[in-house]
């Protein structure tokens, strides 16, 4: 199986769990429903599910319900997205290509449906199937902790938004991609890991990886959004330059932000040594990350 | 003891553990803790938080790290708040007789202090204080469940707002009442007695209980929205009327709702026939519901 194959077939693995989690439109209240399948199936990568499952699939080749694990992470991006497009907030009009959900559902049930996305990811994460309540209790410690206002997504996310009134610092570039979109990427390996039932030393390695990879994929995202045409990105793009984002290009340049992501990228790849040939897949996501266009 | 003395002891229980859980203002990025900590100190009655501890008090005398589960019912019930009141939702100016969130931190902050109240109740399940992981992921599911948008607090949202466009029907009032305040009171009593250990029928009798009292509050609180002044309220009164909302009074007229607040209070008593004395206070708290003024 090529990569390209492998990802749209775990991509499909997601979206059928995604679909199965979600209650359906012909539940009621329908409109929230409508909204959250609206931005749950609106084209995304899937990337930090794959590298769940695939961080599962590194330690036994059968995990039983790692599909329903993987999805929860999917849930908490999608939220962060919905609510990140909003007027009060990045207040972006497209999203993928497509009209965000906002400007579909109105302000009021965009925000209701990302709060119903973000509660119903602890709320599959308490039903997982098969009976293992340490192992849930510490999927519900990571999850919670890389979304949250500490160190996590939120954190992220605010301390993004008041650096638009700062001067770009090193340490503060750091702290909001560690928080923003770090620790979601890392907890996805780790949830994986702990799904598994690792050993300590293989969600170490697997911590390592996901921690580098975050940071190659942010360090892309930023440099996306330099080069690539709004149209091929399907947002707005050259934005966070035009907002006064703290990103890596506007810290470190355009030359150096390429040699850092390439950097990262093979020290993940350096991570997954003590997995020898079972790492493959994530070794390849790595190198992907790093060439990707959009 | 008084029942007012007993829920001035209650109130600055949950109001220490808050305190504790919640992190402060020195930690960064600092104003999304200021902007959580505003609301989650804004002088709420934790009625939610006292019905968890009394309800565990109920089976046991003392019940180690219960502060810490009913703590989180009074995270999702301030972040519901602050959501409901942003522009896009209810557009409400004042809670509790001060600015609400977002008049103070603006739509952003408020939706990402709301997001990061949701979050942290999550969080706070996954490390609570001696470990039962099997009563976690139960705390967990009852949490999430009726938080969640199928039949808990944002499916009751949405048919509420959505309500305003149609008649008013006895089925959908039961519905957006049953979801909206309903099945958070309900997680209340359940989520003490799960903590405590209670039996099946234990349980089962504080559910009961939990289901009238939710309903009693929830007609009365319609029919203070008619009776009384904005100043006595803290809030913009006959709101409800002017909105279109369905409500126990537009529905059944103010006589009859008075008369179901006090039945369903009576109903709420007699489930606790099981305990005896023990839930003497339960009791007192049924009566105090519906003989509140604000």
């Amino acid at each position: 199986m090529t990569l390209a194959e492998y990802l749209a077939a775990g991509q499909a693995r997601v979206e059928a769990e995604l679909d199965r989690l979600c209650p359906p439109e012909t539940e009621q209240p329908s409109t929230i429903f409508r909204a959250m399948r609206y931005s749950l199936f609106a084209g995304g990568k899937r990337i930090r599910p794959i590298l769940c499952m695939e961080a599962a699939r590194t330690i036994h080749d059968d995990v039983p319900g790692i599909e329903t694990v993987a999805s929860t992470l999917e849930m908490i991006h999608t939220y962060s997205l919905i609510h990140d497009d909003l007027p009060s907030l990045d207040n972006d009009d497209y999203r993928r290509g497509k009209l965000t959900n906002h400007r579909v559902f109105g302000e009021a049930m965009a925000i209701l449906a990302g709060d119903a996305l973000l509660t119903l990811a602890f709320q599959t994460l308490g039903s997982l199937p098969g009976a293992k309540p340490d192992a849930q209790v510490r999927l519900l410690a990571e999850l919670s902790s890389a979304a949250g206002a500490h160190q996590g997504m939120i954190g992220g996310q605010v301390a993004d938004i008041e650096g638009e009134k700062q001067p770009p610092t090193r340490d503060l570039l750091e702290y909001i991609h560690r928080a923003k979109t770090g620790a979601l990427l890392r907890a996805s390996l780790r949830m994986g890991a702990i799904w598994a039932a690792a050993s300590d030393a293989q969600l170490a390695a697997l911590t390592a990886y996901g921690e580098h990879v975050g940071l190659a994929f942010q360090i892309v995202d930023d440099i996306l959004d330099v080069e690539e045409s709004s149209a091929a990105l399907g947002k707005t793009a050259g934005k966070d330059a035009h907002q006064g984002k703290i990103t890596f290009p506007a810290v470190y340049g355009l030359d150096v932000s390429r040699q850092m992501a390439q950097a990262e990228s093979e020290s993940a790849r350096a991570a997954l040594s003590p997995f020898g040939g079972r790492a493959e897949r994530l070794r390849e996501i790595a190198g992907m990350i790093v060439s990707r266009k959009s």
